[in-house]
């Protein structure tokens, strides 16, 4: 397993595994492949991750601007064929570990308060993020925005 | 009292303002006129406050992404000279019904948690915000993000 930043020759597959994975509105993958492109162009952060010399998993994450030391963790896919594997919680680790060395002091993250989000949740909250804010309805009629945050001890 | 979009022109006049009022950092100077730009450009919406042939008081604001209907209040800024002559509230209500036009219904933002900025709080609080997140040391050590949201009824 290599966790590594990524080249734009990641990008074809990263876009098929969001397809593929189909959890994803057309919207939600145009805007993670924006943020892809706007993460190879130095506007965000990115790491992959990489098994048997596939692309399985990334994250995009980012210094959020007017603080001193916070980071928003933006996005974190887990191929579906990797779940359940461990590889999501090394992403997880390592997305910290870069943050840490950037100077970054806690990760904040959105997700959906919909039931089908509940493992992306748990996943979170096996992580050490804790709920800090819920927001009724913000993505559409029935699902909440859940805020989380981590605080990242020195190490 | 005119409210009306900007026009390139008003860039200086709110520059001026903006560091005459002292209470922002060059950074958060910077973070605004890249915004201001941005809503010119057509990325944000903005409304200015115009009195006496001069802008006071402008709004920048825009479609949260992956949303169906909520919207973020960037930016509100009054100049001192007229504040607590309800200028401000003419602002807000008018950012209220330009959003509504658009379809959204609600309107979410983040301000500090600093005691200094107790008048922004209270003024989203009697504008009908309520709170609905905290972020520990968000901005800076003892310096929390405080999540508002307002839902916008129909009218």
């Amino acid at each position: 397993m290599t966790v590594r930043r990524p080249a734009e020759s990641d990008r074809q597959v990263i876009h098929e595994a969001l397809t593929r994975c189909g959890a994803f509105t057309d919207e939600e993958i145009r805007v993670a492949i924006e943020m892809f492109d706007a993460g190879l162009a130095g506007d965000y952060s990115l790491l992959v991750v990489e098994t048997d010399g596939a692309v399985r998993a990334y994250a995009c994450f980012g210094k959020a601007s007017l603080t001193q030391r916070s980071w928003y963790l933006y996005w974190i896919f887990v191929d579906p064929s990797v779940q359940r594997t461990g590889l999501g919680q090394v992403l997880e680790r390592s997305v910290e570990d870069s943050v840490r060395q950037m100077g970054g002091e806690r990760l904040v993250l959105e997700t959906s308060g919909r039931p089908d989000y509940e493992r992306s949740r748990r996943f979170y909250e096996r992580a050490g993020f804790t709920v800090h804010g819920r927001i009724p309805d913000f993505y559409n009629a029935g699902d909440d925005c859940i805020i989380y945050c981590k605080r990242l001890e020195a190490t």
